[in-house]
């Protein structure tokens, strides 16, 4: 099954000579697709190795060991949830908002295994997964704060960044509930109501 | 250091005979306490033993093996947690609410080690904890409707219960990221902002 050419066609596409630097980008973006539909325990580099048409040897040489391969996976994957969910650069504070809330329940949806085994992970007491998930956590809630730039929706305070928190908490967890039965919610008014919590648990933080 | 008698002074505290079943009822509650500023790592049938004045193979006998002591303790810590946050009987739902809310916050700050092991448990994949925590939550969250008694105030359909799910994550979170870090919030401040969170987030729920 598994090939032990160290360039299969498979992973390459084509016999165009890509630098080491290209590969592992190239065999990263190959583990985050399989991520999706696979929790971590079921990603491993012998998965890697036969997906990508090449040897263990060289994914070992790539990412060191499976815990490593892991890490990097996870953090091109929250990498790629931050891009996907940027919000865009004009409109109202809502509607940005809105817009960026109906990408991260698509982003979630089309990941669901793995985006659910990082959050196990995370919370889990996996170290090395949690820098990275709160890393991104961190990144995506800072992101009201920037996003807004001195509208006066959400005031930056840390009070403020402690709600946000809270409500990013019960983002992951509604979108994650609705994914496992939808309640008769559908994914507009999902969306709808991820969006309109952020200024409404804000509103009811003192001073 | 350990004792190997059956029946140590620091467990029963008299000379009085327990039957086998409030013996095993003293040796939660210790359980329980031992919890509290430990994480369930840390909880050992040895630690128990030597606590409880009493031998291993008796909590053997009693409790089967870790994994069981483990579970039964949680359990009967899910049970204290579901009855301090009782909220009284009489009152406004906001005022009820307010009461479990402050009570909730003071199970989590007086017992934070070991609640924050749960939940990491719980989240990391340990079936038979994450049941029980599951329990637990599913009971703290249905009685934000039984206690309503059709007063109005959370209309009861299957998507606010999701959205009261969410709520409780987000409470959750609120709480452990508080006691880390207040960021200059008050207790009572924090617990209004707990409270107030439960009808602002319901509100935007449509329909």
């Amino acid at each position: 099954m598994s090939r032990t050419t160290t360039a299969g066609p498979q992973a390459a596409g084509s016999r165009t000579r890509l630098s080491p630097e290209q590969r592992r980008e190239q065999l990263l973006d190959l583990g985050v697709r399989l991520l999706a539909t696979r929790s971590l325990d079921e990603l491993s580099i012998d998965l890697l190795a036969e997906e990508a048409g090449i040897s263990r040897g060289l994914l070992y040489h790539y990412f060191g060991n499976k815990h490593a391969f892991h890490r990097a996976v996870v953090r091109r994957a929250a990498d790629d949830l931050i891009a996907q969910t940027a919000p865009p650069v004009d409109g109202e504070p809502m509607e940005r908002l809105l817009v960026s809330m109906t990408a991260y329940v698509d982003y979630v949806v089309a990941n669901h295994e793995g985006y659910l085994s990082l959050v196990k992970a995370a919370s889990g007491g996996n170290d090395a997964l949690r820098e990275i998930y709160e890393e991104a956590r961190s990144s995506l809630n800072g992101r009201v704060f920037r996003e807004d730039g001195g509208r006066g929706v959400i005031p930056d305070t840390p009070a403020t960044r402690l709600v946000v928190r809270g409500w990013s908490a019960m983002v992951e967890e509604l979108v994650l509930s609705w994914i496992e039965d939808d309640r008769g919610l559908a994914r507009e008014q999902l969306i709808e109501v991820l969006a309109s919590s952020l200024p409404a648990v804000v509103a009811v933080v003192p001073g």
